[in-house]
């Protein structure tokens, strides 16, 4: 189905079932609201799955891959090469996505969007739009129909895994450069200073930080872009694992699932897709708040908090695994406990003993 | 093995093996830094077990129960009876710490320490010191000796457990009452207004709030103490309870073990853990920053950083739990992840198919 066509049909939550998960919530043994955060996660799965017998799993967390023209700019710690070498770590299971969704019992899937290099392997996902952006310092990174193409390679393989038993999905990306992109997005759609929303990556010294910022500011101005038209913004500055997640998140809106967003550049993707079409916010949950700055500023503006804040500034989707015990513990604390009048009952069964 | 002799064997974490685990997560496939306080978790873990293969499990999750004579002063939101009825849901499976240790395979304990109340059933430790504690806005609430049986109960309790296998403590308490003895133990030890350290518990509306405020601020201007004999503190103030956790706290530093914190009232314990012998602060894992206002600033005179900030406010260990797959994914990434030098091998590899 054609994403453009389907997300008019992307619903609000069941406020009446969300209303029952918060009348159970208050029945069951504890101080109402104690726990905290983790009752107002049990309401929104509630709300998304509209059930309040719910189930997270399985999950499926999805890396995609894309490389980034504007590193020709020198606005990484790392150069363009590491993308294609961090994908054979995948590929070869050694990456820190890899050990924290075999750890966690998540599947996980990694696509090529847009990769300079092309690894011919079963286990790489091949969706490949082109090979790398163009540098956004000089012309758009991609054209409108490259940038339409890539959410619909996201929106494509989400629909498809709700559709073969998926029950939520992760997002993460790898894409030297790619914090660049996010940033420049960030700076546009938050309306916010550079110092804000422009981090040093994956770990640039205070000169590179500052060559950063200069390039984004240069490129904002070159292209003059108004913080209205969500496409065309992806389209300039994005990437194309960019564009993919927030196809994604599309489509788990679209499939009734709750995405699990990560970092900095999922941020970028999901201030995208809220733009699209604001209801998908509703189905978003913010795993953590990143170590890069701008990160916090994207939260916010979704009005989205997040569960973890570990000073992560990995991406890949890690911090999207780190946060699902998170959901996992809500959801059984949610079905498992028991309610006053079940306690008191097995208080008489108990002394009686 | 008497407490008091066995504190002056408590050691320092190993700085060697600190060094070691901190050049190994340099060699990961990261960005150096970017795994954010999991790198931090690491190090603290390989310096406490003294060993880079260090393993947290199995652990268990001991609640210790006791009850408090100054909910005569009405300063709680439920009446004393609902620790014992609490007792109960514990014994029968139908508690919060129930599901999580359950969902979360870890092994739950629960100790009577000081519960008005008996239980007789053979699943509830029987360890009563006293049957709860006395009003200490009139007197003090326990002998200093009923304080350093109740230490050693949970001392021998801890050490019992780590010789029997148990690779990490996780401790929390149930005890109506008990938020106003560590509030008044937390208001002497951090010399801290009562606005800071006094909260609402389990659920006080501003009134009831204020009327427990007045009760400590009367409780220390009675006993006039100073913030320098952590074992009177805890006898006139204290819980059998928290006692008994500053016991455990003692004991995992002794045997080298990592101790998984909850929230206030074993931020308390803590406190007195740590004026007793201040080396045992490095064993000790803030599990999360409760709601309760008080317990930022108990971690932060710990010099102690949570790993979750969910606003919870329920106690009996449930985040402790809750954290400890934070843990166990540090443990995962440290020991599972390549290094450059063997993703370099395997790029080598993968790229002959």
């Amino acid at each position: 189905m054609n994403w453009q066509t389907a997300i008019d049909q992307i619903q609000l939550l069941d406020v009446n079932v969300m209303k029952e998960a918060e009348t159970r919530l208050d029945q069951l043994t504890k101080p109402q609201g104690s726990l905290g955060m983790l009752e107002d996660l049990a309401i929104q799965l509630a709300g998304i799955y509209q059930t309040t017998r719910f189930h997270v799993d399985p999950i499926t967390s999805f890396v995609f891959v894309g490389d980034h023209g504007i590193t020709e700019e020198g606005v990484s710690a790392f150069p363009s090469e590491v993308t294609t070498q961090m994908v054979y770590n995948f590929l070869h299971g050694g990456a820190a996505i890899n050990v924290l969704t075999r750890h966690h019992d998540v599947l996980l899937k990694v696509v090529d969007v847009g990769m300079k290099d092309s690894i011919d392997n079963p286990r790489l996902i091949q969706k490949k739009i082109g090979q790398g952006t163009r540098n956004f310092l000089k012309e758009k990174a991609m054209t409108q129909q490259e940038a339409i193409e890539a959410i619909q390679v996201g929106f494509d393989l989400g629909v498809m895994e709700v559709e073969n038993g998926a029950k939520g999905l992760a997002i993460g990306e790898m894409g030297i450069g790619n914090t660049t992109s996010s940033a420049a997005i960030a700076a546009l759609l938050l309306q916010r200073s550079f110092d804000e929303v422009v981090g040093r990556g994956t770990g640039l010294n205070s000169e590179q930080w500052q060559h950063k910022k200069e390039i984004i500011q240069q490129a904002l101005q070159f292209h003059n872009l108004q913080p209205n038209d969500p496409l065309e913004i992806l389209a300039t500055f994005g990437g194309y694992e960019i564009a993919a997640m927030t196809g994604m998140i599309l489509a788990a809106a679209y499939k009734r699932v709750p995405i699990l967003l990560d970092g900095f550049n999922t941020g970028a993707s999901a201030l995208i897709a809220a733009k699209i079409e604001p209801k998908s916010v509703l189905y978003m949950i913010a795993s953590h708040q990143s170590e890069e700055p701008g990160h916090r500023h994207m939260l916010q503006a979704l009005q989205i908090y997040p569960l973890l804040q570990l000073n992560l500034r990995l991406g890949e989707g890690t911090g999207a695994i780190l946060a699902l015990p998170i959901l996992r513990s809500a959801q059984s604390l949610f079905q498992e406990m028991a309610t006053f009048e079940e306690a008191n009952v097995a208080n008489k069964i108990v002394s009686q003993n």
